[in-house]
């Protein structure tokens, strides 16, 4: 099926593009009322998030409803511990709870390399009724969490803010985190490649908690594992978000992928600068700009796609959408973007 | 009052010192047995802060029992909203509840800058008793929060990951942003001279929510009010330790402040070359570095200091010691920085 809008990636491989592509990580979400409506018809997160048909309703509704040139799917980093064997609830307004954690070699020695084929088939049945229902109308972006985030679940327990049980795991028992951090990177290439087999036309790594490592430690245990898993996806092309990396720009440049997105707080020049020409840059508006009024919300994304300029440029928040935010908008975010950059365009010499 | 031990203020101006100075944010703290002994025969953290006997008592036994060279006021940050008219409870694991906060003008009109004399007289008063007890033995630390960080929990009314709500107001009042934070900087200038007048060697600024903001909006709402603190105290030295806002390193040279405080993911050797050679830099070991053994506490010490250099250095870590922290390994770094430090300075040409 030949992609009737394929800015996105044409935008990820450095393509000039006849306007900048934009979407929203957290788009199919809380923001609007639609998934609210099916979502309050269930019992909770992981029912939607495991039930092929409503995951693949909430994918397609942001690009119905807010013309994104994008769908990503609907699901959680989370699925890939539970498919190595520990399983987590999620609770409402606290976040994902493991009831199992990892400690030591006997707790690693219960766990296994995700069978993705049986335990996440799930995501990859949502993703085939997206695509058909796509139809080709934009592309499809498929993603995992980054093995040091995943991991620092894993041992955590839930959110935290330090994980500094997992960070004490780096520090105390760095065979065991390598050994750790070897499987869950085993199972996201295995998960990603079931992604792009069943239809995903790019996908993204998200490291969460990448901000909260010290630069030596970023290096060791989660750029090495970042690493493999872009050296082993050429499929597609390949997004690496490490949300508070702005210590490791200069070195993930190096990385096997296409495109790095940027938080918020990322000066874009300098990202640029550290990152260097041959990437592509995804983000970075402040999520709560999108709080302002319309006039303002366009100044500050005009504002942004200046600093971006015209290529390798892919317009997205600098995090993911907060819930309360007016879908309308959104829609001026979006609109903007797609007007200004192609402006921007026609008056280039 | 001479200090014997004036390491820490010859190193925050710049001057050589025999070795490099030590202390830690959270000393005085859940770490030791002595603290918690004190603590649990209290009613909440708030009874331990508002008794200037017992204030006192908690903020020497770290110089007693680790051997550091400051104390730091046992106090909080959130004194001074409930001074200028907001009171707030500190929640047993969840951590401060503002049953009021400022959304609107009127709410606005509600408060008043701190009258700093009548409502923190219990801070000053701890801080005499600490200054007799320490009879010169070290210098004492006061503190306050920056006025963003201020802002950011009077008006989210707690704990937040985002502090959205705080955020949304910068884009959607600024008039009432910067009437808030005028009238908490105005408060925080006079609450830092009161801690000086009754004996404080040092202050530090603690910007603990810096990192969530845009660059444009860090400068516009934040540095722009520590710059007028920093401008009005000229009677001791000052630090600023402004978390996660690795983006304004370069602007922050140009603060009136004799220290920068790192966080423990900032590369020493770039912070130095974004803030210049003008300030002394204060850090930034991570406190998850104190889990591993004494000879990696030692090895991670000594590799800190190396980074740093012989001068315009004082060691910490580079966020608050985890609670859960062995007080013997604390003791490793200590000892580590003050071995080390000396048999640096020794082998100098």
């Amino acid at each position: 099926m030949e992609l009737q809008n394929d800015l996105l990636i044409r935008a990820a491989r450095g393509e000039a593009t006849e306007r900048t592509p934009v979407w929203l990580m957290r788009q199919a979400g809380r923001i609007l009322p639609e998934y609210r409506a099916v979502r309050n018809k269930l019992s909770g997160f992981i029912e939607l998030a495991t039930t092929p048909e409503l995951a693949a309703e909430v994918t397609l509704q942001p690009v119905d409803i807010l013309g994104v040139d994008a769908a990503i799917i609907f699901s959680d980093i989370l699925v890939i511990p539970e498919a190595m064997g520990l399983p987590y609830e999620m609770v409402e307004k606290k976040g994902p709870y493991f009831p199992n954690t990892i400690q030591t070699e006997d707790d690693l020695a219960k766990i296994r390399v995700a069978d993705v084929a049986s335990d996440l088939a799930y995501v990859t049945e949502a993703i085939k009724i997206v695509k058909k229902e796509l139809n080709g109308r934009v592309p499809l972006i498929g993603f995992a969490g980054a093995p040091w985030t995943i991991m620092a679940y894993m041992i955590e327990g839930g959110g935290s803010k330090t994980f500094s049980k997992a960070r004490r795991m780096l520090y105390n028992n760095p065979v065991l985190s390598d050994k750790l951090l070897q499987m869950i990177t085993e199972s996201t290439i295995q998960y990603l490649k079931a992604q792009i087999a069943a239809g995903a036309n790019i996908v993204q790594i998200f490291d969460s908690w990448a901000g909260i490592l010290s630069p030596d430690h970023y290096k060791a245990y989660s750029l090495k594992y970042i690493s493999q898993i872009c050296d082993a996806i050429d499929e597609v092309p390949v997004t690496v978000f490490a949300k508070g990396a702005f210590f490791a720009r200069q070195e993930m440049r190096h990385l096997n992928c296409e495109t790095i997105g940027l938080d918020w707080n990322m000066d874009i020049q300098n990202s640029r600068r550290l990152i260097g020409e041959q990437k592509t840059l995804q983000g970075n508006l402040d999520p709560c700009a999108l709080y302002g009024s319309p006039l303002e919300i366009e100044n500050n994304t005009k504002k942004m796609l200046q600093a971006f300029g015209n290529t390798r440029h892919i317009a997205n928040l600098g995090h993911g959408v907060y819930p309360d935010t007016d879908p309308e908008k959104v829609k001026v975010f979006i609109n903007t973007v797609k007007e200004y950059s192609a402006y921007m365009r026609s008056k280039e010499v």
